[in-house]
């Protein structure tokens, strides 16, 4: 079966994936006189940069996501499909979705990455990942469903280890998923749980390397340790994990934690789909690309984002997997479809990099600007703005605004609630 | 195992249900000297009568619900407990919960009323309830799904299937998301759904009785009736329904409708728990009790709200089964437990009937005051303002009132998401 489209004579570019890539060039190409397929499993796109607030209860799903039909309400070229792709066709240029058949005449592979479990079926099995809002809505229902069963837990080894929490992996959502729930610890639990010490929850951040943010400058990796262990947060640098069966986290050097929740923000992987050639992988399942967005052996098959590995000069290994390369990416993308249509060259992508930046708890933060290195109330204060500013929606902007005036004169992220959509069907 | 709590030689009041009814009485009992003991499946309290804006896209759960922690931060003497009732055992003074054992010196059953699908387990399986907020957001996510599947089913009869909606019971629930849902299908999802001829959407609005808001006025139903037909919504009065198998509904008179979803607000029972006799019950599963809240039988079991069932002269049959009626309870059952405590003789209680409302649509509302009726605009404002000041949070209030305004001025409600958290454990 063939999914459903208007039969015209503009050229088909299918996308799939709704994230920071697939979605800027979706909006880049909306009026280029291509027809604009986008496919995404759901039909919204999310903000991860925020997902940590989600799970840390100071945000609502809502306010960071955004309707991928409201976005396009007014393009005409653009379709929306939300199906699953199962597999990929080169060779009659089609992609099968659960939905249908869907053909093309270029193929953009934007479907980012997903958690990492290096091959290992317990932490897959038993570890709470934060990449997707799903996921992090499942990490709010766990954080205060253990709280309120540690309440009336009898076993002292259960109930300290329905209160501990450990984080692994020291990027920018360990740093800050771990500096929330310091704060939580500190500002809310004892209000909410008067009954339990809440100096008896312990934060563990496991880090394999020896700094935090490696991807950051030296300033920032010190300063987030220093924020951190101010907060009360156990860093464990150097320490390595090699298992966990969803009550003990068992260490490289032989010791042990007891926990009921371990965080996982160790690593990424691409999300490939069945159907491109083994050769056309890079390590990380990154799918090896030119300057030109093209995926090794394909003439129309592009890899942006994410999933893309373009070996740089200054990136020999290609760009850092954040969401600044793969917008940069859909623009260059972009540029060079509507340069096809026009007869003209297409031209080779190179990566600018803005800086990055991460925070940890109140009034705290760290950014590296390509000329400027800051920590402190300052680096916060730009944090929040220009997260505010990336947030698709004069609505979601307004909203997690709010939230967050609220959230810091109260002290009090209000939504510690356990909610789950009553399953059926 | 017994629950965790203080050994205090204050008398112990547990409370099974954190409503309208049982939470009004934990806070009217909070310092009044009774340790209170607050149960609840849930860690929050839902504002019932706006469910059908979650299941419509117009406000966020956690806009109407709030953590029941929260509301008792500062109360020592409230102690809460999320968990579920198993089991009453009166001979014992204690209920058996998926936590463990709790004993009581009084207890207070406010479970409020479930769905009733009057013994029909086609119903129960296949269509959709709207009693909780995890019913709404499940309601919600179907509805969003249904059209994406619309838009590429190939089969004609498929694809109505997919639009159609049904809804069965003509009381203030089914009168509001029918309005709700004319309303989007005007103004929304064309918008969000070019391809698709909206027009094509039925809506059915199935009452078994002759009128609309049966236990209103004759003007309110007249008005809801003449509202929802302006809207388009296709109303079939003195018509019942006999079976559902998910795709065909079938009407007494032989008649079929075909639609993918049933939303169904047509009966409720009381929630019950194992332990108490046969003898204290009455039709619809509600419990006997006398005009001090004493379930029939019983000296420290109480019931309020609407699980209970209270003869009045004005109402022989028990009291309407509506938030006022449990608030009014729960104000006199406190006070009956603290005359108590200084040796007083306990108030009967007598409902005093402040009056209904139902709101169809945007600008259109019905009102029932003891003294005055009347529909239309200022019915509206006046519906809106109510239920604004009846939430609970002042948070939530200003949330709301965000969503409200932002909903009327852009037509457009935004919460048009299909999220589920992830499902694990």
């Amino acid at each position: 079966m063939r999914i459903n489209l208007p039969e015209t004579d503009q050229k088909r570019i299918v996308i799939i994936g709704g994230g920071f890539g697939g979605l800027k060039l979706a909006r880049s190409l909306r009026n280029s006189g291509y027809m604009i397929v986008l496919v995404d499993k759901n039909n919204y796109h999310q903000f991860q940069p925020l997902f940590y607030q989600v799970a840390t209860a100071g945000l609502e799903p809502s306010s960071i996501v955004y309707p991928l039909r409201k976005m396009f309400q007014k393009s005409r070229h653009v379709y929306i499909r939300v199906t699953e792709v199962t597999e990929i066709d080169p060779a009659k240029n089609r992609v099968h979705t659960k939905m249908g058949i869907l053909n093309y005449d270029h193929l953009v592979l934007a479907t980012g990455a997903d958690t990492n479990f290096f091959g290992n079926q317990d932490f897959a099995k038993n570890v709470i990942p934060m990449k997707s809002v799903s996921e992090a809505l499942y990490l709010r229902n766990a954080l205060f469903s253990d709280y309120e069963n540690a309440l009336t837990s009898s076993d002292p080894e259960e109930k300290q280890a329905y209160l501990d929490i450990v984080i692994v992996g020291g990027g920018p959502t360990g740093v800050e998923v771990a500096g929330a729930l310091a704060e939580m610890r500190k500002n809310i639990l004892p209000k909410d749980y008067p009954e339990l010490d809440c100096s008896e929850i312990d934060i563990h951040l496991v880090q394999g390397g020896p700094t935090l943010l490696a991807g950051m400058s030296d300033e920032a990796s010190a300063a987030a340790l220093k924020y951190l262990t101010g907060l009360g947060v156990q860093v464990e640098l150097n320490a390595r994990v090699t298992g966990y069966d969803g009550e003990h986290l068992l260490m490289k050097d032989g010791t042990q934690l007891a926990a009921k929740k371990v965080i996982w923000a160790a690593g990424i992987k691409g999300n490939t789909l069945p159907g491109l050639p083994e050769a056309a992988y890079a390590p990380g399942n990154r799918l090896k690309v030119n300057r030109f967005h093209q995926v090794e052996g394909f003439e129309n098959i592009y890899a942006i984002g994410d999933l893309a590995r373009m070996p740089e000069e200054k990136y020999p290994d290609g760009h850092p997997q954040v969401a600044q390369v793969a917008i940069q990416q859909a623009d260059n993308l972009a540029r060079n479809f509507i340069l096809q249509k026009k007869g003209k060259p297409p031209q080779a992508f190179s990566y600018k990099d803005l800086g990055s930046m991460a925070t940890i708890g109140r009034n705290r933060a760290v950014v590296d600007l390509p000329y400027w290195k800051f920590q402190g109330a300052f680096a916060w204060v730009v944090w929040l703005f220009v997260h505010l500013l990336q947030l698709i929606g004069f609505k979601n902007k307004v909203f997690v605004f709010l939230n967050w005036v609220w959230n810091y004169f109260t002290y009090d992220q209000s939504l510690r609630l356990i909610i789950k959509p009553r399953v059926k069907r």
